[in-house]
């Protein structure tokens, strides 16, 4: 196990009806608001009047930034900065899933710099402070209601990085199960794949002697895999949202990270699948997943899976150890399979033609390899792109 | 799964080495130090001194509480604030185990009240504020360093009783598995029993749905349960020091229990044999958890029990749920008599003249019942004492 700095500031408030609490949480940091949200799926379940009238009742003066992408861009930045020095916005509250979270802790960061925001992405320039910002979190997936980063995109330019800082963690996030049962099948189960590759992303290292985390790694992999497809097959089932709710903030919040030195793989390659064709963050890691696996699947790595296989699986133990790897592969795909994510990227509309310009970019941008399990060259990139189209 | 909110605002230290943050961490908090301890066992094996040294290279005055008893007094609590408010102490530090650490919450608590520090304990006045506390963990056990209570025993009227306030909560705690290398084979069992127990406590529970934190709970008992041999046996192994140190502070922190409403039940009848025969806190769970087990397995709790068998101890799930309990209570058995503890209370030097005021004194204490798994009554408690002499 490495060393390791634990700081989980996030308070988390859980559970339907939470909301009570949010005014009394905002006035601990602020008073008057940015109100940010995306596409407006919360004016139709009616969480966004809800919010309103909190406010409202509170007396706290609010600004809306709407809109958001699904992978929020630069621009979205840009603009919720402005709103914010227009109107002495000193604190933020995004209402959403993580792409509407991730754009606001860019827009606290972006706030204190007089340059481009990208400039903070690129890391041109460094992050001096953020504005406070607390959440009311609408979709399981990418864990930002928890952690101290986000991811944002730039079309123009077809990058899309992760920018982090201890004070973007959010001061507070209300997760209400119940503001997830209107979140559709695809997305639900784009949502799971997204906690799990979170999960795999530092589960699958070689670091030594971290086998409390890799325990937890397990249980919060198995909490995913038991309530899935009933999410899915049961969109109001309160303790399935409940449990995938809780596992997609712990996933990533450092709990399974911290002593271990885990740099991710799958996700950087994804990431430029979104970049360049603008799709689904979590359809995209569940695509690029099993071939990943197999990709780096040899006999320095078997150990792993096998771990994987008897631990999370259930494999029998008594079969070889390349047999419980490859079955433990191969659970993961039907595993997705099963709850009904497109498993090729031609179905989502990614073809041959740009795959080496993306392996090119993500390698440029890695420095030479991408990620530390098996560290991949740009041939590796290739290969899994090539295999899952 | 239930409600909760959650904060965990502890910042842990973790790993060899980590004292060198120890100046810097304490000057965000304080400027005058009560140095708190135990028996001197951290003369012994230097870190004292170590201590002392860094305090001194940041010239910041500290004064001494030492002498702290393993089952951490209340003339301790008044001695400790006698120093506190002679030498204008505006942090505490507590080097040792969960004693110390206990110890010294009380202390931060009762500085800011003018009565009988006793009165805090017992609730016959309110926690309204508490100095800052930063902890350096020698034992890991009582997960004391990451949670906000405390336990103080008043040996005059044979009590034992829990107290906390969220302030209590340490700011920091450094976790050195190096500096739990010099303890005893005897007092690591208790601690792995101690940090099981912990574990039993939430895990043992009727509320439905709270999935994902059972699988946390077992993910943290196979750790307890692969390295416990291991650190007595080879108590220089770091791996093994590493996870039951991690243990220790994730099985009480809250991790597991928001999202359930555990009330405990073998703690409370632990507590009243230390209150009474101030015995190992752990050797007390370890004697007493088969019974317990034994006494509340029955058909309403027996799917527990299962769970319990087939994902901690691997019991194949062909046998009968019924087998499959018993087997897995017998494996619990086992597993302590293998870390060389003794399993009945006359080993400890407890006979059967208290038991029956000890059973009183619980049941009076807990207002009519013992814990909600299975709620015990006078004779409950009475049976599992005596089963287990």
């Amino acid at each position: 196990m490495l060393n390791f700095n634990y700081s989980i500031p996030t308070r988390i408030l859980f559970g339907e009806g939470k909301i009570e609490l949010l005014g009394k949480e905002i006035k601990k940091y602020g008073s008057r608001v940015l109100l940010a949200y995306g596409g407006g799926s919360i004016k139709k379940n009616g969480i966004y009047q809800n919010v309103v009238k909190i406010l409202k009742e509170n007396d706290i003066p609010f600004f809306e930034l709407s809109g958001i992408e699904p992978n929020p861009r630069v621009e979205s930045v840009i603009e919720g900065v402005k709103i914010c020095r227009e109107n002495n916005i000193d604190f933020i509250l995004a209402v959403g899933g993580g792409s509407t979270i991730d754009c606001c802790k860019a827009v606290g960061a972006a706030y204190y710099y007089d340059g481009n925001p990208w400039d903070l992405v690129i890391g041109k320039a460094k992050i001096e402070k953020v504005l406070p910002i607390g959440c009311i979190l609408t979709l399981a997936a990418t864990g930002s209601e928890m952690d101290a980063g986000g991811v944002i995109t730039n079309m123009e330019t077809n990058q899309k990085y992760g920018v982090g800082h201890p004070d973007m963690s959010p001061k507070f996030s209300i997760l209400d199960p119940t503001y997830t049962y209107t979140v559709s099948p695809y997305q639900t189960a784009a949502g799971v794949a997204d906690i799990m590759s979170h999960i795999f992303e530092s589960y699958f290292s070689k670091v030594k002697g971290a086998y409390l985390q890799d325990r937890l790694a397990e249980g919060l992999l198995k909490t995913c895999i038991h309530y899935g497809r009933i999410a899915i097959d049961e969109p109001e089932n309160y303790e399935a949202r409940a449990n995938l709710m809780w596992a997609s903030s712990l996933a990533i919040n450092g709990l399974l990270a911290y002593g271990k030195d885990s740099i991710w793989s799958v996700h950087p390659l994804e990431h430029e699948l979104s970049a360049y064709y603008d799709i689904t963050h979590g359809v995209g890691l569940a695509i690029l997943t099993p071939h990943w696996m197999e990709h780096v699947l040899d006999e320095t790595t078997l150990y792993k899976f096998v771990e994987y296989g008897i631990n999370v699986w259930n494999i029998e133990r008594e079969k070889s150890d390349m047999e419980i790897a490859k079955e433990s592969i191969e659970k993961t795909r039907d595993f997705f399979i099963s709850l009904g994510i497109p498993m090729t990227l031609r179905e989502v509309g990614i073809g041959e033609e740009k795959i080496e310009t993306m392996a090119k970019a993500v390698i440029e941008y890695k420095g030479g390899k991408v990620g530390n399990f098996k560290p991949l060259d740009y041939e590796d990139v290739l290969d899994i792109y090539r295999k899952a189209l």
